[in-house]
């Protein structure tokens, strides 16, 4: 049960944003720039490091609507998302995303875990220095995401389908709704 | 020495902010929000409650800026902010401010950490559900900026005149600059 009144019905951090949506803005728009914008990764390899912090920090539903909405940009490789959560350095990913999910998995643990050895094993497969600014970034928000989600004790569901349909709306529209533009514009919907 | 190459002579979350403005936008409205906007907790305790998690999170730069910013909004008693840290228990803040205090360290360790007793003592002290869930976002928004500052390398000043300076700036001023907003809106300055 959450610990405080939420709306009823509205999984995970769906129903924080309804609950608060002056904090919902920012953070949406954060995600969309973050796993939906203009990146050198595709929006797939940003939802599995997505999936895979989410995946370290326990958190049900972040790394299952995440999880989804990265396989529904790859193809519906479900497989894949699991292969990654269980042993990246095995999965059947590029050398690069591996190297950007050692330096996620550090950062999870901590920012300064983070070390040059990390940084150059990522820059000799070829990463960037926006590649790696981003999945830094993208890492140290996920754990806020889970600890938002986790800490105010929120439902999530457990229908795989609901997911599903889920990621899919996440990779197809993104996480910025049309209401809530409008909103921070000062529009009501007519 | 920063893991990606940074502008020179801005620090911690400043270079940051400089190096990748798409980003800074969402990550600079959400801390305005959270510690200045509309809110039944003051922007003193808030920054406080954001200064806690940073210095458990061991970030030096967040925690002197905000630490500062804190002092700043709670006229200029830098000692409180060193009682806090150390041991918030004790430290001469409200009963419910401590309580909020406890939900946010544990939300630091991790979001299921957070137990209904937790809750409970905060709402015996007077917390409300907004002032719960406002506490739960600013400690997992802060696990996030400490791991983007220190997951990166960045660069942090050793002298407490500047984080004063920048605290009082941060505390008047707020998060959001001029230039930003008028990037975000499409303008340019004149």
């Amino acid at each position: 049960m959450p610990h405080i009144k939420l709306p009823e019905g509205l999984p995970g951090i769906v129903g924080l944003f309804a609950f608060r949506p002056e904090t919902a803005v920012p953070l949406r728009a954060l995600a969309e720039v973050l796993l939906r914008g203009p990146s050198t990764l595709s929006s797939g390899e940003r939802e599995l490091i997505a999936t895979y912090v989410s995946h370290r920090n326990d958190c049900y539903f972040c790394q299952t609507s995440h999880g989804a909405a990265a396989a529904h940009h790859l193809s519906g490789n479900e497989r894949l998302i699991e292969d990654v959560k269980r042993d990246f350095e095995v999965a059947p990913v590029s050398a690069k995303l591996k190297a950007l999910l050692a330096i996620a998995g550090k950062v999870q643990q901590g920012g300064k875990n983070v070390t040059p050895a990390d940084v150059d094993r990522a820059r000799r497969q070829g990463a960037t220095d926006s590649e790696i600014h981003d999945t830094v970034l993208i890492a140290a928000a996920f754990c806020m995401y889970n600890r938002y989600v986790d800490g105010l004790g929120t439902w999530a569901p457990t229908d795989i389908n609901l997911y599903r349909q889920m990621g899919a709306r996440m990779a197809d529209e993104g996480y910025i709704r049309a209401d809530a533009s409008a909103a921070s514009a000062g529009k009501t919907n007519p």
